[in-house]
């Protein structure tokens, strides 16, 4: 199976390529092809060091979905209509996987204020009450995920993913992944599927939320997870269901 | 402290009373206050038979609220209005803990069609494809939480949580619930308290969010893990953010 990463170059891009280059083509399409072609190379003597017969590819983002049976789009929300409007002349039957999360960082200035509730002495230069958050920022169609079908040709399926896996652990292959991933779109064909690079990953387990009408929820896990890293001292913050 | 549950003759008022009935003082808030006493005598005898010295209340909705250190609100979304308007006349400096959660339960058809990506053949008899789903329906305000805030007078502290733990577990005391809640606010002595409340159950663990703005995504955790329940073959499923 070809899987192609636009905006591949990223982050999030960097764990899909090093995970999935070990049992399958992965292309990262760029709108820089030469940086595309340059950081392909370097996963492909990552994962040959560690024994695989891997060859990532490296091209501009409408060549690497021409050549895709699946597409995950790994851009910025704000890239989306762009994207779109690029990959559309070349795409026939692939899938589409969108990990796009549409959020905005804010500060919260919490003031101390020792009558509430009557009884307190808050100390306002501890860093809890001066903390950064994110918040998702609903689409006008519900969700990312929502927007880009659509943007796209009614016979292409979307489906929305791995928003809440950690991007620096998914690229660290010395970190087994023991982490569950929201998975929701409107064609369980195309579902299974994407299951089933849930499943080429580790132990990360893929769970079916539903139509792609949740994805909003799902695509909230984001900020979510970032929060609670952000406010509580953790790192890298992934979600088991149980 | 004393803790009072509006709505609490439902599901998970009998978990927050077993749980915090053994080593706080409890009380049930219902429209109905004989209602209110039979579900307190229940879960008073409940608790007794355990060993513990507890005597749950239980009276209306009005009286019970202005008794409180803290107030419970586990009423239906559409309720939130009017028991808000019940009880604002007996408010003092209680704090307000919102569990409330805005969702729809909808049911999706998903059309068998082996032309879908060219090579498949769906069986639309499998309950997979027309299973039930919820998703949350966000409030004008942003959140159920960000409602009531909206709704109480101002010196009124509102916290958002324990929107992610399963009902029917918090309410069998034979399970040792290893589950992380989500809480949000903006008052960060608010908040304390309500982190204590969820380490006074079991090995639950209390994760701040942010401010209140947060809630609308710690509410959406809700449908998302009933979904999640329901169609992965799930039972009363929590969250450990790991």
């Amino acid at each position: 199976m070809k899987i192609v990463i636009l905006g591949g170059t990223g982050n999030i891009g960097r764990g899909f390529a090093l995970r999935w280059g070990q049992m399958h083509d992965v292309v990262i399409g760029s709108r820089n092809s030469e940086k595309a072609i340059t950081v392909a190379d370097e996963y492909t003597r990552i994962l040959n060091e560690r024994g695989f017969d891997s060859k990532i590819e490296g091209m501009d983002n409408k060549s690497a979905a021409e050549a895709a049976d699946v597409i995950i789009i790994a851009v910025r929300y704000e890239q989306v209509p762009s994207i779109i409007e690029l990959i559309t002349p070349v795409l026939k039957d692939q899938i589409v996987v969108s990990v796009v999360v549409p959020m905005e960082k804010d500060r919260c200035y919490i003031q101390p204020d020792p009558t509430v509730n009557g009884h307190i002495t808050i100390d306002a230069s501890k860093s809890e009450y001066n903390a950064d958050y994110f918040c998702y920022t609903t689409p006008a169609a519900g969700s990312a995920a929502a927007e880009i079908e659509k943007l796209l040709p009614c016979d292409i399926e979307v489906v929305s993913a791995f928003h809440n896996v950690p991007a620096k652990k998914l690229a660290d292959l010395d970190i087994e992944l023991d982490y569950d991933i929201a998975v929701c779109g409107n064609c369980m064909h195309s579902k299974k599927i994407v299951f089933g690079l849930v499943n080429d990953i580790s132990n990360m387990r893929p769970l079916d939320i539903g139509p792609l009408e949740t994805s909003g929820m799902v695509e909230s896990l984001t900020p979510l997870v970032i929060n609670i890293a952000i406010r509580n001292k953790m790192h890298d913050v992934g979600i088991r269901f149980v």
